[in-house]
């Protein structure tokens, strides 16, 4: 089953095919390297051989691997809907974060599920769950296999035999009602596959996160995902109008109805829930004409403040645009140094602009901020839409830098975890975290989880930089997305990677912030949830697992209490409860 | 404590000093007396007086009372954080739906409260959760006593004291970050205080429910409750940043984030729980600057559709005024026969206007649709707006009729209630359904609804109607707002209404709906609960339960199994199974 659209490769991001073109990006090399001190581009740490892997032991349960196959309807025989080859085993064991490459690339598989299974219905989705309980048998579903939280990896060790549910035969566009703007899809949907159905019907769902390419729609809903146009389309919690999730009580089955007020709102249990409640198989969305017109520009702003404070501008002016990309200093240099190989004249004009910026408007270009902000609609909206938005720009001392910057990172916008790649091949490890404030927190907020993470990098000794950009902006306030690398000390490398990973989730969770915008829990994240959402409030995500999945069945360790630091890799848990205040109510 | 702001009268709606005036309405009386057949204004069936009720006798809990008492400190002690009045238990054991007011006007009082505490700080609610738990004691939160659901009156008979919280003490605005338009409340603000605190800043939460005066925002958030201005500003969940709720396993508390992926969203947890897992203290929403214009007007569509469809042309043409209602020809009438007194040369310009859309325009003003929207914002985009709005209203052949119409809803949008008591004082009993659904089923639904309604009131053998407005839309659908009256049948009153009642809600069921778009649950719309968000759904509410109050002290007998149409006074439990189709999932 391992050549079904959206297969990545196992020891990295992304098709087989694909390598990070450096040679593309000619400033690219030169920056890197001065950051990161490299004496050259070569390779200095590369993944180990296919062959020389050797996985956990399979665990076996023949009585559920039996009873799978002879309640399955005779026409679906063939359809290998239990796989245990090693490659299937292999590329199920992890997602795509950093933790996970680094020990894939080492050969340290320690939870490689025992089998895959290919569910190609509901029903049989039904079926694995009724079997998992009766025959004590783990249930981890997969979507796209990028999650970067730690979502499907087994987070303990099990005597059962693990399960890893790969959804990707159910991918099918169930039904449209153009006239509501809703569409039905099976979970397993994925991100091209889902959009090219709708596009053929003239519609968009409007979601395209980062792993668009490599991610389902099951997924998204199961960890609250966030795409690049959130801020007119909503995050994927947003855009729910119905679903459906087989749980070890039952298939839970909400109403194709916009809003309701019949209770706790049962969609909301679902979404979020990392597969620990069940398996979600249908999802209802709304779904949105396409617009005629969909460009995105670039903006330079003398510094981050004043980017951060034209987002706001929007937000209150109802003209907010359909995407906007606010860079910091450091993350507008690697923007810049990013930038594909350009004509003479485009290079000429690039650095007019730079000229006029600098010179002529006295803009600090060490402090400047690149924006990309995106606008869509009918001839009319759009310009409109532009129009105000643009003005809102100039305000705050905005110079337009047209469309190219624009086209650049419409272009290149699903690549750069290629280049993360890239990077590993050469010593340098890096990561995300990311989290969500208040606008009144916002540059507070960034100013402390930068130093934060600049210090743990620092205190490691390596070179290293740490740069954020915001993606995501609400009435209420924003994202705060922080991308760091490192050079790995040998040895160390995860110690290195967790003691920074833990100075930025501290960072976020000492000021007020969430532990998360949209990566999820996982394991990555488990350590702050309880301090995130307060100890009654994971007393009420485990009353769910206790009344849904009283086996535990569905992936466990997951959303729970008791995975604390030591678990996690790193130090002690005494550690965690002295690392900052946590507010009253959560003593 | 009965003197509290927004306290009601104990037998009907809103203060004890207003009665509704006929006499300003002078086309209402000969309106109502036609549809009802009504030989005169006089009353026919007035409320028994409050000497001769008896309520149920008083369960005392001794031992929880003292140690309440004793665990207050000390400066409290007067606050009569307990009172047991017979006015108390009377006032708190009732909200206002039909059947509330036609017990209590009755002196049938089978459940009042056997307390009233009125707590004065999340401290304070947390200790009477915990020595409810210790004592064995049930405890209701009691917002304005408004839901018509039949949220806050007791389930079943309990052999355990029944404490009502009422929480109007507890009304502090408790800090407003204008930066990021957030405001904190405690969870007893009612409406008119809650606005009045934000209007003083600048600011306005947006949400207007009918039940605006008598309404808390913890009652809000409790039930889902949706606004007249919804349209702009969504639903109340949509609105809620953080929030605190005692519960008898701790005080959930999340944090001051506008969005976050940290697992299952514990603030919708809470949101929509009916009181049953605990009870909400502070809640921060978001709050918006203050439209510098806002004003409502009136316009007459040739049907009940051709409105429909104007209002999803808004919806798709990103144009929806922050107010829309759009009354079916029954609702329309009785809107144009509710109208105040008029001026001469206001009522021969209304007649002009009719003159205009039936002789000219060809209207055949018996199918004709009311329908009034508002707009708001700065002078350029209410201008805009209403341009925008306009624009598509005459494309499905709007005739507009002025401000009038949008003058005389905004000042008796709150009176309605008032009518209701008015008409029960004459043996007409009336009530409301409400639910919602996708466009592509909003006229069909409406269609099979009224007819269902209709039939059932005609069945009764008694004159009676039913109508319908739609008042909030979103991308994929809208809610449909039934309301009905009848000629109440000596000795089966409640029989009628039930049966009257429970058509409305299978239709809604039947046809896809919802049971409630925005008034919860409670006990009036339990028997279909489970068929509305499927079994395994309420087994998710019920492990909610077991997790966070397994001992039962919450709201009991709320958004769990086993309260059929036996207990909600009607029928046997055979006759709900075979009232139709619920769809796969659900057997």
């Amino acid at each position: 089953m391992s050549n079904l659209p959206g297969t990545m490769k196992w020891w990295g991001w992304g098709d087989e095919s694909i390598e990070f073109d450096i040679d593309a990006h000619p400033s690219l090399w030169p920056y890197l390297s001065s950051i990161f001190k490299l004496p050259d581009a070569g390779k200095t740490a590369t993944p180990v051989n296919l062959e020389s892997i050797v996985l956990n032991t399979q665990k076996l349960n023949p009585d559920f691997v039996n009873e799978v196959l002879s309640r399955l309807p005779p026409d679906t025989g063939s359809s290998g809907i239990l796989c245990d080859s090693k490659l299937e085993r292999l590329t199920h064991a992890f997602g795509k974060s950093l933790r996970d490459l680094w020990r894939v690339r080492r050969g340290i598989v320690p939870y490689a599920p025992d089998y895959v299974a290919y569910p190609a219905s509901h029903e049989q989705v039904c079926l694995l769950v009724e079997l998992a309980v009766k025959h004590g048998v783990h249930l981890i579903p997969f979507g796209g296999g990028s999650n970067i939280a730690g979502c499907i990896e087994l987070a303990r060790p099990t005597n059962r035999a693990v399960v890893s549910v790969d959804m990707r035969l159910m991918n099918r566009l169930l039904s449209l009602d153009a006239e509501s703007g809703v569409a039905r899809f099976e979970a397993g949907a994925m991100g091209p596959h889902l959009e090219g159905e709708l596009n053929r019907a003239g519609f968009t769902l409007g979601h395209f996160p980062d792993s668009f390419r490599f991610s389902t729609i099951g997924g998204w809903v199961a960890t609250r995902s966030a795409g690049m146009q959130s801020d007119r389309y909503g995050k994927i919690e947003d855009m729910v109008i119905s679903l459906r999730m087989a749980t070890p009580a039952g298939t839970i089955e909400t109403r194709n109805v916009p809003k309701a007020s019949n209770g706790i709102d049962v969609n909301q249990v679902c979404i979020g829930s990392e597969g620990t409640l069940g398996i979600i198989t249908e999802i209802r969305v709304q779904v949105h004409r396409q617009p005629e017109r969909n460009e995105t520009y670039g903006y330079l702003f003398p510094d981050f403040a004043s980017g951060a404070h034209a987002m706001l501008a929007c937000q209150r002016a109802h003209c907010v645009p359909v995407l906007t990309r606010l860079n910091d200093p450091a993350r507008t240099a690697l923007s810049f140094a990013y930038r594909a190989r350009q004509s003479y004249v485009q290079h000429q004009a690039g650095r007019l602009v730079k000229l006029y910026a600098g010179k002529v408007r006295g803009m600090d270009l060490s402090t400047a901020c690149l924006m990309l902000a995106g606008f869509e609609g009918d001839r009319e909206s759009f310009r409109r839409d532009r129009r105000r938005a643009e003005a809102i720009f100039r305000k705050f001392s905005a110079v337009a830098l047209g469309a190219s910057p624009g086209r650049s990172f419409q272009k290149g916008k699903y690549d750069f975890p290629y280049l993360r790649d890239f990077l590993m091949d050469r010593n340098v490890l890096s990561d995300v975290s990311e989290t969500c404030t208040v606008w009144s927190n916002l540059l507070p907020l960034y100013e402390a989880s930068r130093r934060a993470i600049q210090t743990a990098i620092d205190a490691e000794g390596t070179p290293g930089l740490a740069g954020c950009h915001i993606s995501h902006s609400y009435h209420a306030g924003a994202s705060l997305y922080f991308t760091f690398g490192f050079v790995a000390k040998a040895g160390d490398e995860m110690g290195q990677y967790l003691r920074i990973k833990k100075a930025a989730e501290d960072s976020f969770l000492e000021n007020g912030a969430t532990l998360s915008h949209h990566h999820a829990v996982g394991y990555e994240h488990l350590p702050w949830l309880e301090r995130d959402i307060s100890p009654a409030g994971l007393t009420a995500i485990e009353a769910l697992k206790s009344g849904l999945d009283p086996q535990g069945v569905m992936n466990p360790g997951k959303l729970v209490r008791g995975f604390g630091f030591e678990k996690w890799g790193l130090g002690k848990e005494s550690e965690r409860t002295s690392s900052g205040a946590n507010g009253r109510g959560n003593a």
